[in-house]
């Protein structure tokens, strides 16, 4: 769900899915993924995810990236997913973390020579839109708690497997001076989870 | 554990409980909660939670309020607590919320008039000790990410049935004007779960 260039999709027929749908709103991602992954295998679909049809327990698995931040009810994706997956289906997500997406602004507070500080945290209780910028671009996005997360994954019929902040590799930040930073604060949140 | 003045001793008996262990290493909580309570079902014992040692498969219930970022380990408390636990028996817990634990100092970022513009996080993934100040007593209490909390739980052989981040209610908002900055991040971080 939100397949961008067709990696996960890709990823799933490597591990042997038999047959695997990639669904994004954008065409031009569809376009791009069906370039490089190139294979019958994967069906694309370019549409809002939150428009899915899918029959009833027709999937053993949900993956999605770094999508679900941009949708305005988390609530109502996972009643979806609930339906479409077969029970004991894995569905497995990332988003951005709430401590990330909770201010909007989505950057540090700096000190007067450009040093990052701290990062700010505001708005926790307060979901909904939020105004970011990204590359230059103003983005929409939908700030959520933790709480409305994982408690709304348990409350739809999903275990919760595994719960996991993901940090830089001692390599990356041998290797990248600012990626010390990225222990700093977490920016993104992936949940492992079972349909039960 | 870390029972404190009784209370949740005591509404565990409200709740139909036979038998109760309250745990706490102060002693003067312990004659607290004994004048408080005043039951022969609670039986006080005054000790570090890390030591205690009782039957495997002894509790079905075993309840903690805001003391594990007080110990070193959390994974150590809850292997002896999965142990003591019956299976499907219920631990249910809260700590102070890795937001609020992250950077230590436990106060807001202030304008030049005091108001608070944002809490601060950093030094998210460096989990371990923090030196904080309580009703202006030095403490020392040790910093989890959310990752540690949650995951340790799932790989020690708990399932997670809920996860809340308590707000306050209207009312205390609109009876206490400082309140509303309780909404602009967490304080604690609630957890219920059952041995699998």
């Amino acid at each position: 769900m939100g397949c961008g260039f067709g990696w996960h999709c890709q990823y799933a027929v490597d591990n042997g899915a038999v047959f695997v749908v990639g669904i994004d709103i954008s065409q031009k991602m569809i376009e791009k993924a069906k370039q490089i992954t190139n294979t019958d295998v994967i069906k694309y679909v370019c549409m809002p995810i939150e428009e899915i049809s899918f029959s009833d327990n027709s999937f053993d698995v949900v993956i999605s990236s770094l999508t679900f931040h941009y949708l305005e009810s988390f609530d109502d994706i996972l009643k979806k997913i609930n339906k479409i997956l077969i029970t004991g289906g894995d569905f497995v997500f990332s988003v951005e973390h709430p401590i990330f997406t909770a201010k909007g602004s989505q950057d540090w507070i700096y000190d007067d020579k450009g040093n990052p500080l701290h990062w700010p945290v505001d708005k926790y209780y307060t979901e909904g839109l939020r105004h970011a910028t990204f590359l230059g671009e103003k983005v929409i996005k939908y700030h959520n708690t933790l709480t409305t997360y994982l408690n709304s994954l348990i409350k739809n019929g999903f275990e919760i497997t595994a719960v996991v902040e993901p940090a830089p590799t001692k390599e990356a930040i041998a290797s990248i001076l600012e990626m010390a930073d990225e222990l700093r604060r977490p920016i993104m949140l992936l949940v492992s989870s079972q349909k039960k």
